[in-house]
């Protein structure tokens, strides 16, 4: 049934991207060949999932819109990230990274022209108004940012060969470079709405956990699964001498330890009188399931 | 004159830059690094003195911001820009390029949270209404993304080596690479205002006249001026091989084109009943008579 979903949204999402891209040049080709590979779609599930709830009166197009702004943007991220100078990461996606098919500066170009275009839709979106658009925008700009996503990438690669590092460090790394998205996602679900202050506290510490949880579960699959079934390097952690959650915890309690967010967050979730939650608990569910 | 109009607008642009980076984590030095170095500053000056045309009723704070994403936007161009990937220079605004001071894994995610600050300031204006910003966010991420400045750099990479190029692709190449923000800038001061369509066109001729009038003094001054003045490596275009208007042209004739240029922009903007437009065409001379 979650897959199902997953699928629905991934559908009308590949759409979006696929016109919003265009193929009229090598930088439009390179941001597709990224952008429109197999993937999860995860983030925009979230955001799809929260505007279930709620009752949120978003138009589907705005869901499908805000979802494929906050793909993009995970998109251009996975691009940066792989490059050499960051990761050097060679497969993606179950394909050659975007610099080993493209070239690095395309490849750098490519996760640029993705960001711009992220803010681009959301601003040429036809159903949400002006201040919804505005609030997404700020909303995805900050989760992106400084203080964001980029924040946790300069974290995660300074602290390669961290011996030192613990758990909270390591929390703190992954809820900016893999939570402040998830979390954007949620909150873009609720752009049409009017979520009170406890309903949006409730919906952050859910994202959190389910984020650390998401992440926790990414370091398992990174040992526990061959490369195929990943579609990414398996052991780049390794390579780059990160430390995971199984270096710290071991992969027992990291297995635990992701059941336990997960169960926190579905109780989270529940504290609080929000209608058609069932698909965001489907999807916190799915995400420490799932293969890879 | 010229000069103090440009102080004026540095003074007050640096200072929205400033506070907006922040300076609590090595990504926002890095950003601070690039974005507050000496810099002519242009595209912020295109945008307060398009802002003075035409009664634009915007808040001067508001300018400020507009005027600040677009030189956040120019300055992430300039650090990805001068990647060892891209054009391996290591001499920018009179020091040391971002991957040189801070290794190339920082300065590409610099560039990337100076792209998100750009528009995130934009989303959190005090005086722009949700339309403005909207509007703003729409032209600058067009300006920047896939058709505008990025596929400008893709070009400018590619035709690395072109023997063949001629002065028509050389001018799309600056008209996307350098034109688009100089033509977005202007754009920009206009958002304020009820600007008509006949006017948004002249706008845009005297934009894409000064942009290319503003490429080729670039060309002339990186064959004319010692390192220490341009700020810049000298001769970036010779080690990458990129044809530049002096090779087709000439220099004497590429100094004339400049001019001539900028003489039919000047014409082109007096073609139109707009008041208060001194300001733009003083920094349309000033463009072609700069010494850096």
């Amino acid at each position: 049934m979650q897959s199902e979903y997953l699928s629905r949204v991934k559908k009308l999402v590949i759409n979006k991207i696929s016109i919003s891209i265009g193929n009229s040049n090598l930088i439009e080709d390179a941001m597709s060949y990224s952008a429109l590979a197999e993937s999860k779609m995860v983030r925009a599930g979230l955001v799809f999932a929260s505007s279930e709830t709620n009752n949120n009166n978003l138009h589907k197009d705005s869901v499908t819109t805000l979802a494929a702004a906050v793909e993009l943007m995970h998109t251009y991220s996975l691009i940066h990230d792989d490059l050499p100078c960051m990761d050097n990461d060679d497969l993606r996606r179950n394909q050659p990274s975007s610099h080993i098919k493209y070239g690095e500066a395309n490849a750098v170009l490519a996760g640029d022209a993705l960001q711009a275009l992220a803010y681009e839709i959301i601003s040429e979106d036809l159903h949400l108004d002006a201040d919804e658009k505005v609030r997404s925008i700020k909303i995805l700009s900050k989760a992106c940012g400084k203080n964001g996503m980029v924040y946790g990438q300069y974290l995660d690669i300074k602290n390669e060969n961290n011996k030192d590092i613990d758990k909270n460090m390591l929390d703190e790394i992954h809820n900016l470079k893999t939570g402040k998205l998830i979390e954007c996602s949620i909150m873009l679900g609720q752009i049409g709405g009017s979520a009170k202050k406890d309903l949006i506290n409730v919906l952050d510490s859910f994202s959190k956990q389910i984020g650390l949880a998401f992440q926790i579960t990414d370091d398992i699959l990174d040992v526990t699964q061959p490369e195929d079934v990943l579609g990414k390097n398996k052991n780049s952690d390794i390579k780059n001498n990160k430390i995971t959650y199984i270096d710290v915890l071991g992969l027992d309690a990291a297995k635990a330890k992701a059941k336990e967010l997960t169960e926190l967050a579905l109780k989270t979730i529940n504290t609080c009188d929000i209608s058609g939650t069932d698909k965001l608990m489907d999807l916190a569910k799915y995400l420490i399931s799932r293969q890879n």
